[in-house]
């Protein structure tokens, strides 16, 4: 839907020009009137297809006609000074980018406080899916208790292709790459970081308090098909999940491979869409579906953000701030039985297949340590929690 | 969490003080600052607890200092008298009637027109799911092409206590009455009333045209046990689902039971929850999952809704003008194999189980004539379109 707005339109400069930013420029030029795409940062000896492109980043933080910087480079440096720069210069930052923000998100904050300039980062977590806007929206009437799902395509496919077609990890993790679906260095997606900048991010925009990143952090790196095959027959199988749950002054994360209940919504999430949860207390448990990457969904909500930043209606997050009051960060409130498949020795647990233990009741953290000090016996060790059966 | 303006509180008056009205006032009350609870509507004879209980209406609508209007008494009148005088003072008007606002959009919308006030839905379909708003936010980049899914927890709960339990519709609607998911007299939602109005309102907000009202509807009255045993052998179970279409300037709408894929998320939809989709161009498919009835959740949307007026922020509905542009209805969109189990003679259709046949390719308006004349002869006749298989 087109709209229209009498004011100049604001003006849009893009850095990066990947799958992500192709599809923003596109997505502006076409279906977007209030807002106009002005600058397109490339790489230096890009080849011109656009009068817009160029390579100096100054040029474009010293235009005083640019409104708004989208980010979609990736990574952290030069993408964690441009941003800083851009907020400092008063232009709003709107960045699909969630290792830079997860890494320095108080700094970005602090930045845009001084010069009154926003920070959209919908699209840092969960592609397409108005998650992190579900979660503000929320806020506006409950406190969020709890969040939890699946951030990660990659894996979700992954998992996905090694149960329908029968096919070991690094098969399927090779078809993901050559789908486009994973990247040639896959380590982000498989041992879990990029879950965990989402998670941080979902943290902090849904219990007001800059989260630690320092977060027990395992992914499905070991995952096999005879553990695939275990779970099975325990009426389960394998996600890859962020979780965050918050009471009473304390918050916890996580981020770890769940063996969910067959019948649950998330064990049915296909091919690499994600799912992703929230809890409040007069809400209820709300989802969120959709596809979590790909290069329409996600520039479909950085703009969203582009848009909500032209009509003024966003939040801010002073709860981001390095000096904000935090909310106590404990372990304790993320508790749950593992299932650890290792030849090492595994103290205090039962067997709950030939070669894989359960350990009850132990926190996330307990559990990482608990899988660390078993990989260096045995490099191919994997666990996963226990998630809940269905209580309906 | 709490929120904060400078400016006077938007005064709001509630009609109708049941299971969503009590948790509205506790919402407002509690929850929220930026607007504040001055009247509560009650029918004649009420016992009063609340200073700000009145049973008259015309002391509401003729206060000027009442910025708000927010209907949940349900019914076609007096609440159709209410709101059209409401808009028509220039009251703002948030409702979560969804019978009322499907028979009278196009008066809403033009009376909202004249005088300025805002009409918000958010609450008339989906209960707590930002599902309206997904809708509209969807729509500021794409045009929404389809939605679909399963809009009444009343149906669900049926279908998935039966399933789970294994006990037969009587049963089972009798318990979803104990427990007050379904109304004494359960005709709006087993025979797909209610799903008929959502479905009529989703399609005016997703389609930009005001949806006709003649909508092909069936429910699940006449589903057995013996019924979902069957489509179990061939894989899927039974939902009732909305949904509608729109391509080329046509769009089409019908409500009925699908035989979804076992495989399918909405398959694993429990208890009294909804989950309803919409694909639109760039964000692909969407799904949003949460409780679609109950006091507090619909409470919740419909305080969404009041927020959204105070701070200004909401779209408006000018497609669902009598006089607007309008679509063409096409039924010839929405096809599908159905499966009618019947005792009357189904031509053209080959046998799916004993008792049981299958119709290939035709309407869902063809569809609902073809179960009208074999419940002349069979009154237990059931029939379910044939969902597809998920393509992943």
């Amino acid at each position: 839907m087109k709209t229209h707005r009498t004011t100049r339109p604001l003006k849009v400069a893009l850095l990066g020009y990947g799958t992500v930013g192709k599809s923003v420029a596109r997505i502006l030029d076409e279906r977007v009137d209030e807002v106009t795409l002005a600058a397109i940062l490339m790489r230096p000896g890009y080849t011109p297809s656009d009068v817009r492109m160029t390579d100096s980043y100054e040029t474009i933080v010293c235009d005083p006609t640019i409104d708004v910087v989208v980010e979609c480079m990736g990574g952290l440096e030069p993408a964690h000074e441009y941003l800083l720069r851009a907020l400092l210069a008063g232009k709003h930052v709107v960045t699909s980018n969630k290792a830079v923000v997860a890494a320095y998100f108080a700094d970005f904050v602090s930045a845009g406080e001084k010069s009154g300039a926003a920070l959209r980062i919908e699209a840092c977590v969960g592609g397409g899916i108005p998650w992190i806007a579900g979660i503000e929206k929320a806020k506006r009437i409950d406190a969020i208790t709890s969040f939890y799902g699946i951030m990660n395509g990659t894996t979700n496919y992954i998992v996905y292709s090694m149960q329908k077609d029968g096919t070991d990890f690094a098969e399927a993790l090779g078809k993901a790459q050559e789908l486009g679906y994973a990247e040639r260095e896959p380590s982000a997606d498989i041992d879990g970081f990029d879950v965990c900048a989402k998670t941080v991010i979902s943290a902090t925009v849904a219990f007001d308090t800059l989260c630690t990143t320092a977060v027990p952090t395992s992914g499905i790196r070991n995952l096999t098909r005879r553990d695939l095959a275990f779970f099975s027959n325990h009426g389960r199988t394998v996600k890859l999940f962020g979780h965050g749950v918050c009471e009473d002054g304390r918050y916890a994360v996580a981020v770890e491979p769940v063996a969910v209940p067959i019948e649950s919504l998330e064990s049915h999430v296909v091919s690499n869409f994600n799912m992703i949860s929230l809890t409040g207390a007069t809400i209820g448990e709300l989802k969120f579906y959709g596809q979590g990457a790909g290069g329409n969904p996600t520039a479909n909500a950085v703009v969203q953000d582009i848009i909500d930043v032209a009509r003024g209606n966003y939040p801010v997050y002073p709860c981001a701030r390095a000096d904000a009051p935090a909310l106590r960060y404990d372990p304790d409130l993320l508790r749950s039985s593992y299932v650890i498949r290792t030849n090492a020795a595994i103290p205090d647990s039962t067997v709950y297949e030939p070669g894989a233990y359960v350990v009850h009741d132990i926190t996330a953290v307990q559990a990482r340590e608990l899988l660390e000090g078993a990989l260096k016996t045995d490099s191919t060790s994997f666990m996963a929690a226990l998630g809940e059966r269905d209580q309906s």
